[in-house]
């Protein structure tokens, strides 16, 4: 290996261990922390970003870079790892110090004007803290600099590359061609799903998940789970990789669909090349990615007859009482019961498009500057009628729904239905290449579909782009027939239509 | 506050949030890290290691003490902070790092040829790295520098300012006086204790443990227990400072008494002052002192016969089946059975002192030279026949069963008796000031016991040394005699001597 290659690899190692550090605090902070803990955890994690973002924005650490870019013997997967490390350090040493001092006082009091306004229910308190969080948002994508659409700086963050052109393409398809599958679906007898809100002793839903877990090869030598209170998965390196789950006694959907969520991200993460720990190829490409791992084992995956045709016997045994009387084809139709709601995180894969779509409209607006803050609301409300059918009573149940906003995290929605849309194309892919792939699930046997992942996904890192992955992968770029294709099929079916 | 005052704080926050960050690692890596994530783990805490002692030994932070050094308007605490931070420094700084490496690779070294000896059980395979082992000490020693006894300089790391010749003094005192109470328990009739290796279920020996914790005054809110496997407790601020326990369900001594152990390390890091986080005086002023905190818990009140009159109806109600038969003064004579054995961690709390006394007596020769590596195993096996009359009948229940000499820690075990001591002290103390202390104790009453370790102990952290604290709480220096009175007392009535 080349000699300033081992150098920064000394870097990237010390980064990576500090921030994967802090990653163990966050999750420690999040499941087992005792209460009074909070304040000095919360300076210690502080610490240790100061340290990560010293370490990161060293002088020693870019002439490093700066040297490999001219270095002529690396490999391609070197190559890559020095220009994206010289992309990410070019992209953070853009934002001036006193600008980042700003931006997290900004987010300090949006969040908390955010937790007042949700408390009082009331979107106005609400107002000026998130005009000032806008106002800072478009500042940074000034800083930044785009093409073509000033909210394209912003979706670069969470989606390297991705353009408004696209997105606004994904949109109009869903507008065009979801609406009209949604309304037959409306029209249609509608699905029973009380059964589903019986009570669920929660010590056998924690039992029955992880069977699942470990069913879809997620590897608890190298993870384990725990109860948070919004599930989430973590890493503190490829062999150490969490995920943390949610039990309502009286909701099945709760865990179990969180469960298979958070294990398709967790698959992904487990799946990263250890030999690239801190480095840009033992990373996850995007977010939109990293979704669509999610939302295929979620709904792909764990909404298909065939999941739940090998694992219902087992659910109904653990659950006699409250399971004994219902098909598997019923459960399976609850578990794909479409019902426009208000709140996007309960939301059905159909209608959730309509909700990521909603805020991406409204927030791409707010930053472009074609929708003042005092309109969001009534916008947001408009659109739920509109595309949705559904009146929005009051903001909690609203506007005021989701912390994004007020965690300055402009650009992150859209990643939700990309991976939804990728998770599709991937499936599609997929069946091609394992002829017997719902067969093999059927049978609760889930390894070729891992092996699919880690070979086209998980193990390239961010080698490639995301869109340069789906190629090669499917053959093509994102397309949201795709989705498409999969929803018509399976809701045909499940609504008769 | 004086600037540089300030100034300081600055470095011990981020000094402090680093160790404690190593803390939370640890910790984890002992209760809930997953198998695979070893490799990784360690590379993090040696990578924030090496930054927490980049920071400890800056010049920038060492300029700063040394000016607050000359700084006249600091108030008394400030002033020892100063003083104890520059003891800590001019220590720290004396090892070279060339030493502080090789220290490192010996330990290494000892550590794994400790796990190959004990496999094979022979202490041949240890000796070669112990001997050197001992040669990296007592260059260490040296380095240091020391008044009268080279041991002196070793203890120090864990018993500041502790001397051979006390410790001498004191087990000279466990030779003359312990011995004999030791010969005349041997002679009486012996105590029943079959019923605790009875069937415990782990939950409910668990339940049992945490409204024990409750009880004494631990704060559930500033810390939480969890399984370990060699129960320990750590701190990572005075508001999250957490204890560990290992249940066995055939052996109900081990939970119980590791519990309350635990249970009083954490109430002293619990009492320590968070206004003096990662300064001196918030924290422990040593081992000794600390054992005491958790051997008064163990063994003076948890051991007590006012502690059971008042817990044992609620551990029989635990254990219908396997205690309904056994009285409550059976149950306290067997928490006290006394039975001269091979391994020091199961030891009663009178033979226990010849376990340390046995090692400190090698660990001194070793280091002064006048033992031999070679003669360690005779040495060990004829101090176990002369002192607690018991033949070692294989290495791994003899020399080999500790593994503080394997990590380096020479000089460490006098702080296990010291604790003992010093507790006994206390209580005597204690008693005098707390008339009723005994039957509050009977009523599960325990704020008072607190509150008087709270103000004569931990609220000073390292202000004073231990001798000062233990004359300013008890009007004196470490005596023998009340560990001895304390002793023969209990053990008169409970042997009917």
């Amino acid at each position: 290996m080349q000699a300033n290659y081992k150098k920064l690899l000394k870097f990237t190692n010390k980064i990576a261990d500090i921030k994967n550090a802090i990653a163990v605090l966050n999750w420690d902070q999040e499941t087992y922390m005792p209460p009074k803990g909070q304040g000095f955890r919360a300076q210690q994690i502080a610490t240790l970003s100061g340290i990560a973002h010293e370490a990161e924005t060293s002088t020693a650490y870019e002439n490093c870079i700066n040297e490999l870019l001219e270095e002529p013997s690396l490999n391609p997967v070197e190559s890559k790892n020095i220009q994206l490390l010289k992309r990410d350090m070019v992209k953070a040493k853009k934002l001036p110090s006193d600008f980042v001092i700003g931006l997290s006082k900004a987010t300090s009091k949006a969040f908390h004007a955010w937790i007042t306004a949700r408390k009082a229910n009331d979107f106005e308190l609400f107002k000026e803290a998130l005009s000032e969080m806008v106002k800072i948002q478009q500042e940074k994508a000034e800083i930044y600099g785009y093409k073509d659409h000033i909210y394209n700086a912003l979706m670069d963050d969470y989606e390297p590359k991705a353009t408004v052109q696209e997105i606004d393409t994904l949109f109009s398809e869903v507008k065009t061609k979801l609406s009209p599958l949604l309304a037959q679906i409306a029209k249609s007898p509608q699905v029973e799903d009380a059964f589903m809100y019986k009570q669920f002793a929660k010590d056998k839903q924690w039992d029955f998940g992880m069977t699942i877990l470990e069913q879809l090869g997620y590897d608890l030598e190298a993870g384990r789970q725990d109860l948070a209170e919004h599930p989430f998965s973590t890493t503190f390196s490829p062999f150490d990789v969490r995920v943390t789950t949610r039990i309502k006694e009286n909701n099945l959907y709760d865990m179990l669909w969180s469960c298979i969520h958070e294990c398709g991200h967790a698959l992904y993460e487990q799946g990263l090349s250890a030999a690239e720990y801190g480095l840009p190829c033992g990373e996850a490409v995007s977010l939109g990615i990293h979704e669509s791992q999610s939302r295929f084992y979620e709904n792909n995956i764990g909404r298909s007859e065939a999941f739940w045709e090998s694992n219902y016997p087992g659910l109904q045994a653990t659950f006699p009482n409250q399971l004994g009387d219902v098909s598997s084809e019923d459960f399976y139709r609850a578990a794909n019961i479409v019902k426009p709601s208000l709140i996007r995180t309960d939301a059905d894969e159909l209608s959730y498009h309509f909700h990521i779509m909603i805020r991406y409209e409204i927030e791409k607006q707010l930053i472009d500057g074609s929708l003042a803050v005092s309109d969001v609301k009534e916008a947001w409300n408009a659109s739920y009628s509109k595309y949705l059918n559904i009146n929005v009573p009051s903001d909690n149940q609203g506007v005021l729904q989701d912390v994004h906003w007020s965690h300055g995290g402009f650009g992150y929605f859209p990643t939700y239905s990309l991976g939804s849309f990728y998770a599709a194309q991937f499936e599609a892919k997929m069946v091609k290449e394992i002829p017997d792939m719902f067969q093999e699930i059927r049978t609760g046997e889930f390894s070729n579909i891992l092996t699919w992942l880690r070979t086209n996904i998980h193990q390239h890192g961010r080698f490639y782009t995301s869109q340069e992955l789906c190629k090669n992968a499917t053959g093509e770029t994102l397309k949201f027939d795709y989705f498409m294709d999969y929803a018509v099929k399976k809701y045909s079916a499940i609504y008769a239509l």
